[in-house]
């Protein structure tokens, strides 16, 4: 973490840019179930494009600031790895992540005129939570696996690229964040999720996010060591 | 804006820009609309990849040449934010995006065998002029976010997939510069706008270039300090 | 054109180069078209990812090697900038580009069980004429404007990314390259093209070849000066 | 190869790196399938997109550990081309890639809820056979002729391209991969391959291996040498 801002202005990136990030989502969900309401899949593509391009520029965006985290499972691995924040930076930023991820949520659904609502999707069964164990685990592999290696500048695409993927090859189409997935609890649309499964859906990325770690220990045992 | 080459030919490399990124808007829409009648949604999504590719590389291209603006709200929070552009340039600019936007339509028409018309399509709605300073907004925060933090060699592939995100996640499709909006009101096909409805875009993108500047000012204060 | 190579392994890469880009081209145009039959635009998109991805890898393999010219417009248009090429290393070159072209057909019919025949498609009208002088202008001033700015590295994605927005920007699908126009000629599928609208395409091509010269002599008169 | 990291961790790279491709396949795969059910075009381009992106993290993260070989025929050409691993090493390689790739089809399978099983699909004829010699030729000429440049770093990227175009222009879809075949044998779904079919792949796999050599030292004969 780049800690030369002050915190309210680090703590102001991570809510605009999680707010930002849950309004691509949810704002390319109702775009896409609208204009192409025959096809669940070309929806999900459309979805998964606008999200995969979306969340790489906002990394790229705000990385210099805050770190560009927008999810509490990364911002809690940083800190377990070495990271030196504060339990009030800790806090702050998830507050931030998770005020911004409702905002985003409220946003795309002005902009669609949609009212915001309790989403009603359940999405609750053993596959989907082993997704989303499976695609957090991998996210938080892949972005530590780059900071530890000297390469976290290009965090961005890279993990923009790992969620377009993820769209497809886990069973739940890999929310992956906690903050996003509280955030999507707030429309009623393609990319909702009941506030029932979001609980267990946030119970199955913590989990992910240990398995990472996990991974991250054993493969990248320490910083900038033996790595190329 | 590297100031180095003549003002013509700044001025001509803006022309040309802005109105081939026209003709790929509207040439694509204009392909899309033909070749994928019925999914709206596929049409828009073929329309949307064609222009993040195309516009990514258009930056690309001639950004050493005029910055590479195409946009008149760009120009015009580049001269606020400290370019040092006099009343001629920033006349110029305006001016060549203006006239290249609509040569681009009727590039794109004649191209495609459709007649050269005033468009029909009214695209007025408060979800849409949201959607348009949400857009025009975004875009100017990272355009300078990038420019403000010694990153602007990656500013094309950034703008082509924000733009390829935000034809999705707001609901106006993004058209986020007033020059593009001026050109697209001379096809009545698939990209095309009334210029009723082209006039309060134009005002929502002005708004949202407000609140873009007010953001980077914010996040960004000064240039190359406090950014890793 | 880094002359180091011997002149047959640069031609067998404008050889192999070449042929690879017509299989990409046919073979992802026959895949498309068999398994996307209802819906055109859908299989040209197809089609277009396909030719983007593998074009800009195509160009990034061979490029150290010939220069990844692979298109007769590029070599005599870079003879004409300054490259100091014999007559023989030019009709080699043109020569490897034309057969390797006949084979890529030949080996993508192959692929897909279809006979090697002569195309029927007929693609002769003046908006499709007018595409493929874009095309092959944009294409020329794209590559020598990176050329002369000193970023030729970067050739590959970005000439990949402008053919996919150009197969929908422009009426023609963009062939704009005279020896894959030919190759295109040898197969009697989706990517086809009748004899007889090839010969005016090449026309057409070599038309816009000479005004994207015009363009880059006017934008970029010379290498690596006025620009960032 | 970096031979930096002790053979386990390399291993389990190997392991791991190779399980998420295969578990990327099949479950987009089955995703595809099921979600697009009437348009066969656009399931393949959901599973190419996914693919080409997954592809490209899992070698950006794994390069620096093993190489993020992920395929046996990757690992025998490069030991062919000089890389001094023992047997030990070889042997070790490959067993963690088969045993990875099995893992990974039965992971995509628990997340989809779908039984593991033996795959139904023939995939068994001249063309189809023909196209998996093109693939991995291609595959390997891509790899080392980056790897003889100096350019290892962008092969993730690259190799992501490559397989995204190689889905459509080869007739096969393009395995490319004996370990993947093997693995993409224990599901009966979009992505499976019957093993009477998987048996026939691994061998025009490997005969692709010795072409793409034969090129690798053709084209460029020796290290770092008459290149750019």
């Amino acid at each position: 973490m780049n800690t030369s801002p002050p915190l309210w202005r680090r703590a102001f990136a991570e809510l605009l840019g999680t707010g930002l990030l849950v309004a691509v989502v949810v704002g390319s969900g109702i775009a896409a179930q609208r204009l192409s309401p025959n096809d669940t899949g070309l929806a999900l593509l459309e979805n998964a494009i606008a999200t995969a391009f979306g969340l790489a520029v906002l990394i790229v965006v705000f990385q210099p600031l805050s770190g560009a985290h927008f999810n509490p499972v990364v911002t809690l691995v940083n800190r377990t790895l070495g990271d030196r924040a504060t339990a009030t930076e800790l806090v702050t930023y998830v507050a931030a992540q998770l005020v911004g991820a409702c905002g985003g949520a409220v946003l795309a659904n002005a902009m669609f005129a949609t009212p915001t609502a309790i989403a009603t999707t359940d999405r609750t069964d053993a596959g989907r939570l082993l997704g989303e164990v499976v695609a957090t685990a991998g996210l938080v592999l892949l972005i530590f696996a780059l900071a530890r290696s000297d390469r976290a500048r290009i965090v961005g695409p890279v993990v923009g690229a790992y969620i377009g993927a993820a769209y497809w090859f886990t069973s739940s189409t890999s929310f992956a964040n906690p903050a996003v997935t509280v955030g999507r609890a707030f429309t009623d649309s393609f990319a909702g999720i009941a506030p029932g499964s979001a609980a267990w859906f946030v119970v199955a990325q913590l989990l992910g996010g240990i398995v990472g770690l996990g991974l991250v220990l054993l493969l990248f045992p320490s910083p900038r060591k033996d790595l190329a």
